[in-house]
């Protein structure tokens, strides 16, 4: 009898995630786990990487929430691929959701596979997906101390986007401590600075973006 | 054999959250359970209020965070009881670690215990800790949108504060669609506007909260 219940949780996931992982590989689709906590951006940076991508990269949208469709109404405007995905529940997507999601996408005509997870700091960095790469958001309006009480999810962000860049100043946020707290944890991590609101740094963000896709695009 | 595991940790969490009900019951103590994403003010909530009932309620907090001590720091300088847990990478406080924290401090000299959960919108909510009151923060820069999406926290809380209220105006936060969409998932919610930042609000809450303890002070 095996009693590592939650090891066989995570063994399993890991499983399924190196599949999906495979998957994208073979049709060479950047997929990108994207976590932030609830309203930090990540929708808007979504829409605001389609809006300025003018179908450069062909991109494809996985919404996770727990209950409702709003975030995949809103992106669907943008005439692309969009599933979404229910949790019922559940604080973090997992491999097996996306594997489902997976039978209703043509990986074949996309680029890019962005996977927006449910709102959460803490919970979706324990889960891989079987991403080529985790971009996460921290909102300028959450403040600078967050990676010291999140670490895990600071820690294993390959991309940092400090978003509503646009509120610096309204309060004590402070944009040098928090790359300072980053970088000691993450060396590797890359940080851009954009307000999804007023559309400052997002050429960068995306500009970077096409470049992990190869150039192929 | 039981099979049921999952229920068998809400079955526990549960029995010992009654047990300290009971605990907070004999001493006349209101346990307050403080929920929010991170970042949204829980902490600055805490002090506004410490600051502002002057010894008039006599508070102590526990401080539940997944790592550091950043906050119970900031709240020691209030010179009240505070007990900082780690949850160590769990998600959510239960009720076991509170009954642990109970051990160190004295509820027979406290009117009201705060116990700051970690910050996340989805976990917290499944577990009860012997709590009278759930209060939620939701910041004005997460977005009107939330309770669709997190709807479990919105419909369990009976207080919602609304907090960062001086950031209204600069995104496209709609404080009445907010009001309406928690008051149809939940009509006995009490809501509260404040400005931790500004101190707009708090002295209507303050109130409210002293009512709660009995107006014994």
């Amino acid at each position: 009898m095996d009693i590592e219940v939650l090891e066989g949780i995570f063994d399993a996931n890991e499983k399924i995630a190196r599949e999906n992982e495979a998957l994208f590989r073979e049709h060479g689709v950047l997929a990108v786990n994207l976590m932030a906590s609830p309203g930090a951006g990540k929708t808007s940076l979504i829409a605001g990487t389609l809006e300025r991508l003018e179908g450069r990269v062909r991109v494809g949208v996985i919404e996770g929430d727990i209950a409702s469709s709003v975030d995949a109404e809103r992106i669907r405007a943008y005439g692309i691929p969009v599933i979404q995905i229910n949790t019922g529940g559940a604080c973090h997507l997992d491999a097996v959701m996306i594997r489902q999601a997976l039978e209703h996408l043509d990986l074949s005509s996309l680029d890019v596979l962005i996977i927006e997870n449910v709102g959460n700091l803490v919970c979706p960095a324990e889960f891989k997906l079987g991403e080529a790469m985790r971009a996460m958001i921290l909102s300028v309006a959450e403040g600078h101390d967050k990676p010291l009480k999140y670490p895990l999810m600071f820690s294993e962000a390959d991309v940092l986007v400090v978003n509503k860049t646009d509120l610096i100043g309204l309060g004590d946020f402070d944009l040098e401590e928090l790359r300072a707290t980053v970088t000691r944890m993450n060396p590797d991590i890359v940080i851009f600075e954009t307000s999804c609101r007023t559309g400052e740094g997002l050429e960068e963000w995306i500009a970077w973006l096409r470049q992990q896709t190869g150039g192929r695009r």
